[in-house]
């Protein structure tokens, strides 16, 4: 049976071309790249020149990208790190830290984490698109206040934030900024000085490059507090022998990112375009998340009378590879924070569908998934108590 | 020119049997690992394999596995996982954890900073072979003690410690015992039952698997509070994209050690013991660590007079890839803790030179190495002020 891949927000296989760029570092370029000798000069500078290509992708400087084991670590780091720095702050009248409601759970167990440890955290409301206030946000920031992180794009719904606001509000109370954009890097265009960011998290297994491998982007003169203590590698902010294939990954995956990312962006765009105007076609069926400010991949939909669950589970027989929401809680029977962040009722929050694209989707693919998903929707409706037509 | 790697013990290559099982799981079973489609279920039941696969060369069950992205992170983990667990006997009158003065810096930093937090901790000496005493040991305990962290093997000078009876120490006192094994796994048969072992740190990329990734042993029962916060993977003990090609490629390579072991021991043991006798019949060099308790594949030589930067480059220069000590530590200055540690002045210390064998290590290899450091040495000295002969 034919298997169509349309899960690419939950991970992505990785390029050929960074594959292959990977590969000699496994067996023949092996060295540990702290050491002084031939082989870990060879691993030392691949390390670095992967190095400059992540930076240039959201147009940072060389040495403001540490290295990190992803996404998850990348936040951790970010927001612990600053938290850290500013234990002085714990216990204030304001709120230390500024957040909000729909973010991955990365951002969001550390906010409470540390929210349970002593520091104020805000989560800002967001609207039924999944967009946060920006008078909220002014409106929750006191001198109290040292960190803004909020999500560049939405992993379930896709929606895009608006960065270059929360960025110019940032600014001018002289509050960092933080931004998990392990769903934009690729699919936007990120200029982290244009953009006042200060602190942005990046995974590559997200981008085409392999897993347990990601950077956090540090504005030069923002200090952090580590979280794992060892050798003192990356600055002493991120201890630990360099993965240096995983490295080298990231570093392709972001040239060729960078590079194709207009085509990437039209491609998509246009898939996801069809996608979204075929099964809107289905009785009852709604998009989450917003028109416009979304990412180009991303198609979340939800069905009245439907179990997402169940018809995740058909279109896998199908042959099609979906999602309810994120991969992190698709073991967890819990509604989608993020769904029921944007207002929909757990009830409503069930009957949802992730179709997200990637750079080897094809027209092909997304006919196949549009003429499949109306027979699925209407056999699980033909067997739904909630569905009385 | 004939390129020799003799640093075995800072980074291993990926073993070709390792890399063949990762392959797949870049680029066709990619799938996230969480994701209730097929994809996903591919590589969740490779993980699965792959953690039984760790589980046995230690043997523990494979529920007692976690991964993490290394033996750091591992060691992170243990440490300030049962400490954050335990905060309630912070500044108490006797010591909360008990460690070593020899520890690899991952164990070592992390107790440090623990101690700055208000956690008291003891940094039990060592004598000159690089062995804890015992009744120290016992002598430290007391009711506010809930960890012991002692090293299987010393990553510079290759001592084994007593791990059968801290392990019994600690389980008559009901302390919990972590162990950094990096260095041990694959040289030194291991069943965490019989040595009353608790936690402990495994790496990959010392043992020919892949860089990146590691895996931390946690007995059933024993608590710990997460260091990374997220999606709540691996129990929720350690939040992240399951790094599908590492995990597998760790599992392997734990399955080829476990298999190899005694054949490999063998062969590093003869290398190795060539490797000293040879040395050693050079004017005023010294053997650090212990004779007989000691890595299969560890030489760790000191030589009066002589800079063991210079004695490195040199050999680099002649094809040899050494080190003085660690690779954490080889772009620092500050002599070895480890060597210090010992007795050794930092004049005597910075004199050393590291040679640490592997699987593909050959007699040729120790040949020309034992032909090269007689005359690399004799020349430093003749340009010595501090070698007057």
């Amino acid at each position: 049976m034919q298997k169509i891949y349309m899960d690419y927000g939950a991970t992505t296989p990785v390029d050929k071309e960074v594959l292959d760029e990977m590969l000699p570092f496994f067996d023949k370029y092996y060295g540990n790249a702290s050491s002084i000798h031939s082989f870990g000069i060879d691993a030392f500078n691949a390390v670095e020149e992967a190095r400059e290509r992540v930076a240039k992708i959201i147009g940072a400087k060389n040495d403001e990208i540490i290295f990190t084991a992803g996404g998850t670590e990348s936040d951790n780091i970010a927001i612990k790190g600053v938290a850290f720095k500013n234990k002085d702050k714990k216990s204030s009248k304001g709120y230390n830290i500024i957040t909000c409601a729909i973010e991955h759970p990365a951002v969001l167990e550390t906010c409470k984490y540390l929210d349970s440890i002593g520091y104020k955290v805000k989560f800002l409301p967001v609207d039924k698109y999944g967009i946060i206030k920006l008078e909220d946000l002014e409106k929750a920031i006191s001198k109290d206040t040292f960190l803004i992180t909020i999500m560049f794009a939405n992993n379930e719904i896709g929606t895009i934030e608006p960065m270059q606001e929360i960025g110019k509000i940032a600014k001018k109370h002289n509050v960092l900024f933080h931004t998990d954009a392990v769903q934009a890097v690729g699919k936007v265009p990120i200029d982290v000085n244009k953009l006042n960011i200060d602190l942005l998290s990046i995974s590559s297994h997200k981008i085409y490059g392999p897993k347990g491998i990601g950077a956090l982007y540090i504005r030069k003169g923002v200090k952090l507090q580590p979280i794992l203590h060892g050798g003192g590698h990356e600055l002493g902010l991120r201890s630990s022998t360099y993965n240096t294939p995983g490295i080298v990954g990231l570093g392709k995956a972001c040239e060729l990112g960078l590079k194709r990312m207009d085509e990437d962006v039209l491609h998509m765009t246009t898939l996801r375009d069809q996608l979204i105007k075929n099964v809107l076609e289905i009785e009852e069926s709604y998009l989450n998340g917003h028109f416009s400010k979304r990412l180009c991949n991303n198609a979340h939909f939800r069905f009245t009378a439907i179990e997402g669950e169940s018809l995740n589970m058909m279109l896998n027989d199908a042959g099609i590879a979906a999602a309810t929401g994120s991969a992190c809680s698709s073991k967890k029977l819990k509604a989608s924070h993020v769904l029921t962040g944007i207002g929909l009722t757990p009830e409503l929050a069930h009957g949802s569908l992730r179709l997200s694209l990637g750079r080897k989707s094809t027209k092909e693919e997304v006919e196949y998934v549009c003429d499949t998903i109306p027979g699925v929707v209407k056999k699980l409706r033909n067997m739904s108590p909630l569905w009385n037509r």
